[in-house]
């Protein structure tokens, strides 16, 4: 086909795809297209807006390194992220809500075990973490895996720190026989997602500030469950309502309460997890 | 705001724009936001599909270098390019179509003499150019610069060979009082786009071949007008029904004249291109 124009052109690229022998693939790339040049054509794109875009997205995918991945960031920021965890994620009743996964988690964090301490005698106000991990109708899961992770009193992470060689604020844990795990650890502050890149850039053009409130990761994986991710954010936190990668739920603000031991301030969390169990173990 | 849902993210990731002082970036990232989300809702895109986006931009954007733009071909490919150029370029009579910037345009093409053969005595089969630049009114244009760059008898650009040290097939002319430049080259040779990359990939899963038809490309600047980006295709090329890029238009085709000078085939191609004025320039 020849001659396309502003109409036709849209058609004529899905009808390039007619080869596809993937169907799902096909069902996504069409739709993407159809979506895209709806775009275009909205806003009617002017050539310097495209080489924009062209050098936005160009630099975004440069900035992206081991420990830093700009196009997550950019995916979270516009909320994108937390639309494909809502779509994917709907919760039965029992089940804990889930949230982002972010940018920070690593798959090789330390096996530790139950109540280790993953501070590494790190400043900060001491916290002390104890979960228990269910079913979502109520049933204690034993040897659940559970990775935490979390950014330190100044809201950094590990990977974040190229001067560090080892892990700390992040392990792996196992549940015991009744479902429950624990560690001390030190209160996460609230931090701003990196905002050096090209993301950092976009936030500020938007008049939009970088910041996530307090929060501590969890992934945790149990047979016959779906893997849950999620955070628990600090109920005191500033930013509950202007999270940058609009991350927060009600359900996940936890109260981490304030006691003394041996005259130290310190914190405490308790939560229950609920996991949704797969399909074929349904009743 | 807290607790998004598939829904209501959309506005509430619009709304954290509300702060923006740019009006023009507002209507484009709102649009862009609304269309990106819609996309993610209609398909469901899964979260493993979303990592694969995410691996494929990074990948793109990695792949780009001083020489090769990923992100323009992928730009390309999926018709955005020439969705842009149609809307940004309806012309009026009189005025030569237009088509994708592509690629491998460089801004320091060396000046050159009317007439000079550009081609630095590489094999292929000879060619004579010669054009007129006019208003599209018809009016001839002295002084206007014509940007000329094409592939080789290979397919292959001076800028996609490494070992090469110097510009080839690629040159500025600029008209004389009658609106006329000449140069001698060879006849460019259809070629693949850069198909080793994330984008090549693309294109063989979606069953799609990464062809162009045979081509010489021409960019036009003069005084009062817009400039003027576009090729002339070869009428005797395979791919005119299936470029890659969306490209090709009828008014752009022309033919490449066969003749035979002492003893030797040569082709012609003659042309007369017309600029749209700009306008304040309009009567």
């Amino acid at each position: 086909m020849r001659d396309f124009d502003e109409r036709n052109i849209t058609d004529a690229v899905i009808d390039s795809m007619a080869g596809t022998s993937d169907a799902r693939l096909k069902t996504v790339m069409t739709s993407l297209v159809r979506h895209l040049h709806d775009f275009v054509r909205d806003v009617e794109l002017s050539f310097d807006e495209w080489n924009q875009a062209i050098e936005f997205l160009t630099r975004t995918g440069q900035t992206c390194t081991d420990t830093r991945q700009e196009f997550i960031l950019l995916s979270d920021t516009l909320g994108v992220s937390m639309l494909v965890d809502a779509i994917n994620h709907r919760m039965p009743e029992g089940a804990t809500e889930t949230t982002v996964l972010g940018p920070f988690f690593v798959a090789a964090a330390p096996d530790l075990p139950s109540g280790a301490d993953i501070s590494d005698g790190m400043g900060g106000e001491p916290l002390e973490v104890s979960g228990t991990v269910c079913s979502a109708d109520g049933v204690p899961l034993d040897d659940a895996t559970v990775d935490v992770w979390q950014a330190d009193d100044d809201g950094y992470y590990d990977v974040q720190q190229p001067e560090r060689d080892s892990f700390v604020l992040r392990a792996r844990f196992r549940t015991d026989r009744e479902g429950r795990f624990a560690f001390t650890s030190i209160m996460p502050a609230f931090y701003p997602i990196p905002d050096d890149g090209p993301v950092g850039d976009m936030l500020q053009a938007l008049g939009r500030h970088p910041n996530r409130p307090a929060h501590i990761h969890f992934m945790i994986s149990a047979a016959g469950h779906e893997t849950l991710i999620t955070h628990l954010f600090d109920a005191e936190s500033p930013y509950l309502d202007s999270d940058a990668v609009f991350g927060v739920k009600n359900s996940l603000i936890a109260q981490f309460a304030r006691s003394e031991r041996a005259g130290e301030q310190r914190r405490t969390l308790s939560y229950r997890f609920g996991l949704k169990p797969l399909p074929s173990q349904r009743p």
